[in-house]
């Protein structure tokens, strides 16, 4: 690696001019500014340069790069097998790793898998692990290594060693509005995949209300993006551009999700769901090399499901690392929310909206998320949807079931379900879950 | 002057979205940041942002606003008259004030004068004057008001007092590549001028080689620009296009500019320096009030010089600041360089261009400017031209003499100003001396 010292004004004025870096001075600027070399002041004057002149897909990888071994890039050379994750962009009732992961690791492919927590709308994976009494997200990297190796599976999540400039460089970007750039946001997302040790990794990028990305053609340029700095690393990536214009399922909420993960790992999963969790552990273990074809991996994924090796998977995995099995065998078995309330429709006709970020901001009020990173979740607070786009309604009819344990918020959260959604005389347009497909060829129409 | 409290990071989004501010937001973000409420990183996304995504003239008048109300505005309501000053973007070979002002002042226009060092390829006002053995430049604010009184001219640096805010954003400019912004760079100017207690400003906005903007077009926008923050704080300003795709006059370096400054007020100048020197002192006569129209003022301009009026006004000045006059009016006493070498020409024809920003920087080798501020300058050290564009040369030929204390740059300075000049068999074109006027009524072609 070289060590090559640049001016880091005239690498903040070439990216104002438009011009492209070189990696190596993209390695100096994220370098000198980990070393404390470079200051807040000129990288954030260099972050909103890139913002507005753009990064290309090799200045991408080569920030990814940088902010990658920055820190501990896993080795699991040690661990038989093609490697695979999966991450989503994240939305709302977005549950799809508690199904996926042990689906992925009962077909064969090992699946390393470090999650988030939620923040802002959105809900995180280790939240909804933590809902389980007992499981324990927090584990050191030789115990990780030795989950994976015996359970094929590990679920946990990100240590400080891991990309630790990506860490310095987003809580700057988020004090100097410079954190909405799809290069940026890339960077950041894949140098911490790929410091899990991964071979392969499958990407759900949403696009929507609920998504991180509103519009379509900013997810497609994020999916290649991704894709784009995957292949720069030689890691085989696949990306999908999938709807969160509702929220995914029918549940929002920490424990209410694990419960419908159950139901789902139990093939009594809403159609919605399934149909992407198919697509996305299909395709996983088509990467992880234990089928030929994605049709053939989805075939596989299904049969998982019919089975019970998948369900084993999931309880073995929780058992693993310290959770009570007990409330995934028997559901019934968890504490419920103090206060459970019905929300009823204010119209009668077809629901042809819904605002799934005004939906997850509901699900925060009533304690699921946080506002801040500091604050904690109540893993029984959410709700459940009755009814979704497309479906019909009559005034008064329950289209929701609230669950929380603050009385004061029941009322807000009530009106705020009531508002996110539209209903109308005449049926919307079927909403298409999965529009495209990215992979190493381009962008592909995804007929579905 | 409200005291509303905004959202930073919504202010530097705002303008990444290429949104206008309001005066209050902009007068926010100044003074946050100068009472350290706003840290340097904000400041520099939203300079990026302002740079790339531009300020209005009422965003740059805002700006401008605020750097002014950050320190002192002298109150110069004592002295009679009405009070004009002139300000030039900087140039090689730029000796205008030294002419000019003590004309203007004879002619019965209060001037308040507060100039600049050098830094890089242009010379400072201030350096020239300092080359007068004795004369300070380093004065309070009560004798800054009282010379002015006494004199009709007072010469002095920048204080600490005078917009701090523009210091403290410039030195921020300075290490994240935001310097080069017309909007910004306007707001720094105005913000020091409008601060010394004006009434009227004539403004020399240079172009070409030599010259800050190097694009006329952009030239063409910085005068737009600072004519448009005059107006609006209710200052009549006029501002000139002026060439400077060679150095003006013959004289570069500290000491020798005040030479042939000298030669000027005794009627013996280079004509270029001349045509200049009229037009700009005219107009602040006309803004004066002592002449109705411009072309009057330029003819009392010349009439100062003719009848000695100017030069003595010179005279008075120095020695009121404490100047040696003796050297002015008798310059051969003046202590010379030790090495003076003449630079003959490399080829014969005519002289179709020179490079102005690469013999700027030769002043700088021999010792007349600075690279860093805290270099000092030598007052002896510089060159004079003999020959200019369209001049006829021989292959050895002098075409230059250099002076400087320092033989160890001799050799390179002479290569430097050999490859700065390029001599061609046919004769240039004319070169327009001054190509346009702006005032309130926009821009007019100057028909010269």
């Amino acid at each position: 690696m070289s060590h090559k010292e640049f001016n880091t004004v005239s690498l903040i004025r070439k990216k104002r001019e438009g011009e492209t870096l070189t990696k190596q001075e993209i390695q100096y600027l994220v370098r000198a500014y980990t070393d404390d070399r470079i200051p807040d002041y000129q990288m954030s004057a260099f972050l909103m340069a890139s913002f507005l002149n753009g990064l290309n897909t090799t200045e991408a990888a080569a920030l990814t790069h940088s902010m990658l071994h920055s820190g501990i890039v896993v080795d699991l050379s040690h661990v038989k097998g093609t490697k695979v994750d999966k991450h989503s962009t994240g939305g709302v009732g977005d549950k799809l790793s508690l199904i996926l992961a042990p689906i992925v690791a009962a077909c064969g492919v090992p699946v390393p898998m470090i999650s988030g927590r939620g923040l802002g709308h959105t809900g995180g994976t280790l939240d909804k692990l933590e809902s389980i009494p007992g499981f324990t997200v927090d584990v050191n990297l030789d115990r990780y290594k030795e989950i994976l190796e015996k359970q094929n599976l590990v679920l946990v999540g990100q240590t400080e060693e891991i990309a630790p400039a990506d860490k310095r460089l987003y809580a700057l970007r988020d004090v100097t509005a410079t954190v909405e750039s799809i290069p940026l946001i890339a960077g950041s997302i894949m140098s911490k995949k790929l410091a899990e040790g991964i071979d392969a990794l499958v990407l759900d990028v949403k696009f929507g209300s609920g998504a991180f990305m509103k519009k379509h053609e900013d997810a497609v340029k994020l999916a290649e993006t991704l894709v784009g700095i995957g292949e720069e690393f030689g890691k085989e990536t696949i990306a999908y551009l999938t709807n969160m214009e509702q929220p995914l399922g029918n549940a929002v909420g920490n424990w209410l999700e694990v419960k419908e993960s159950i139901d789902c790992l139990n093939g009594g999963g809403p159609e919605d769901v399934m149909e992407i969790t198919h697509l996305l552990a299909g395709t996983m273990i088509y990467l992880g090399k234990q089928a030929s074809t994605i049709e053939e991996g989805i075939e596989k994924s299904i049969k998982s499901i019919e089975d019970g090796s998948a369900f084993q998977k999931w309880i073995d995995i929780v058992e693993e690392q310290g959770g009570d099995s007990s409330v995934i065998i028997n559901p019934e078995s968890y504490p419920a929310a103090d206060y459970i309330e019905e929300v009823s429709a204010t119209g009668d006709g077809y629901i042809t909206k819904m605002d799934a970020f005004a939906m997850g901001m509901v699900s925060v009020e009533l304690g699921a998320g946080r506002r801040a990173k500091e604050d904690s979740v109540d893993p029984a607070a959410g709700f459940i949807l009755h009814k979704k786009i497309g479906d019909k309604v009559k005034e008064g009819e329950t289209f929701a079931t609230l669950y929380t344990n603050k009385q004061e918020m029941l009322k807000t959260a009530k009106k705020g379900l009531q508002l996110a959604i539209t209903i109308e005389n005449r049926p919307p347009e079927i909403l298409r879950q999965i529009t495209h497909k990215v992979d190493k060829n381009g962008l592909h129409n995804y007929g579905g």
